[in-house]
């Protein structure tokens, strides 16, 4: 049991977390701290905290959780903060979208105390933003991804993993490099690919007769381009160098179907898009499930 | 009312267009013609055909309206296998995702009996298939396009118009030119990014791993690349030269995306974010239509 949990960045992903877990009777008082007035009150009257907090500082002295669901390009600002007021016995966590950058920040802003920091990853976004958009059971049955540290302490480990299992979450620990990779190509890539698509067609002459006639296809495939700029723009920094990666091959394969099609080469094609389905169906069927 | 409709691929298109016809006592007796004879007796039980035809050249024959819901490739064969046995008084229509070749086809097929075919492209596709995947009410609201022929008479075009209404569809007439241009870049382009990124994906040696762990981004992203490999083989064939202009377009994109990352502005890609998230928000909220 917690007894005072605190939630910097009461949205989708802190706020769903924190209902949850209230649901489940594993906290006895919730503290949101966020940057937008507005969206704490809302959590406030809507019940997934208990209090809006007076600061970071003054709101971590009491704190035996505390759950950073901020950009990640806050997450260095908030380590600082957090270093010369954190409890011996409190655990920090995360749900950061990239792994190693947060890492890197929490042993600049903890030093030594980074061991009370246990990194995590729920695999439960969405387009929806701000404490409005919050869920209990969000994370059932999703994945979440820890990326402990050599200096964790398997107690303080097997906390966090109890309170995401609380959730409904399948928890899986992963290297904190290999997530950045594996997140890059199904995450991230996907998304910088369906902002790109998107801004490509509205800055277009055309883009007014475009989305007139426009249907599902690209309404599904630019779902994930209504997700939140500032927040995409810090995983996409955090993550550029695989990010650069992912754009060169996916480039490269743009290329190989362009000169199919010039070469007007229909088997391939077909079989190309036959390979696509084929694996996208194997997905959905839970193949790759553990 | 049509006393005869013929359905040539009696699929999600094809299929769904002879129920609404049905529904709405527009058509007194439906036949279906196709490759596959169990697709075939599926429509006859569900109600969607009457019979199932024996050779379009036959149904043909006693037809009053022939809708092609085939994939584009096949157009040029059925336009032939038509021409010796249209009866004058029937009109031709099709639901091809691409128009310039689906005329073209038609003009060599058809000849000097042009005028009777109206060419046409419903806005409703999904990645389902087969007259399994046909439903009464799939056009409701969605956009029908047609691109009218110089040769076609006014009451033949007005009479496909009127069936389109009947189902549901806002019907909107467009230059074959610009519908094949407006297609590629708002469901052609999305629909090869879909299928490359799943097959770029699905190829490498991690994709067991990236499977496991990736969420619903990747599965609407990638929900486009579930469709018919042998349509979608037909519709880029059709519609090469607009499909690798905008691969080009896309490509040169993605490069500008690229060395916005390498340059770390995070300014200029949080702005391109929130210009595609605003576009698409419009969009959805109606602002670009009629």
């Amino acid at each position: 049991m917690i007894k005072h949990l605190v939630v910097v960045g009461v949205g989708l992903i802190g706020g769903s977390f924190a209902l949850d877990l209230k649901n489940q009777g594993q906290v006895q008082r919730v503290t949101g701290i966020g940057r937008g007035r507005a969206n704490l009150e809302t959590a406030l009257k809507l019940g997934i905290i208990d209090e809006i907090g007076d600061g970071l500082a003054s709101a971590a002295a009491s704190a035996d959780l505390i759950m950073l669901a901020a950009p990640v390009g806050a997450m260095p600002g908030l380590f600082a903060e957090l270093a010369p007021v954190l409890p011996t016995t409190c655990i920090v966590t995360d749900a950061g979208s990239t792994k190693q950058d947060v890492i890197a920040a929490a042993r600049l802003g903890l030093g030594a105390r980074v061991h009370q920091f246990v990194p995590g990853h729920p695999i439960a976004g969405a387009e929806t933003n701000g404490a409005i958009a919050a869920r209990p059971g969000l994370y059932a049955d999703k994945p979440l991804i820890l990326t402990p540290l050599p200096e964790n302490r398997a107690a303080d480990v097997e906390t966090v993993e109890a309170l995401w299992r609380a959730c409904g979450a399948r928890v899986a620990c992963m290297d904190a490099a290999l997530h950045d990779q594996v997140f890059a190509a199904v995450s991230h890539l996907p998304h910088l690919l369906s902002f790109a698509l998107m801004e490509e067609l509205a800055s277009r002459p055309l883009a007014e007769i475009y989305f007139r006639y426009a249907g599902a296809g690209l309404r599904d495939a630019t779902r994930i381009a209504g997700s939140h700029p500032e927040m995409w723009r810090d995983i996409t920094l955090a993550n550029a160098d695989a990010l650069m990666h992912e754009l060169d091959a996916l480039g490269d394969k743009l290329k190989s179907v362009r000169a199919l099609i010039e070469a007007r080469d229909g088997q391939a094609l077909e079989e190309l898009f036959a390979r696509a389905r084929e694996a996208r169906s194997n997905w959905l069927q839970g193949k790759y499930n553990e």
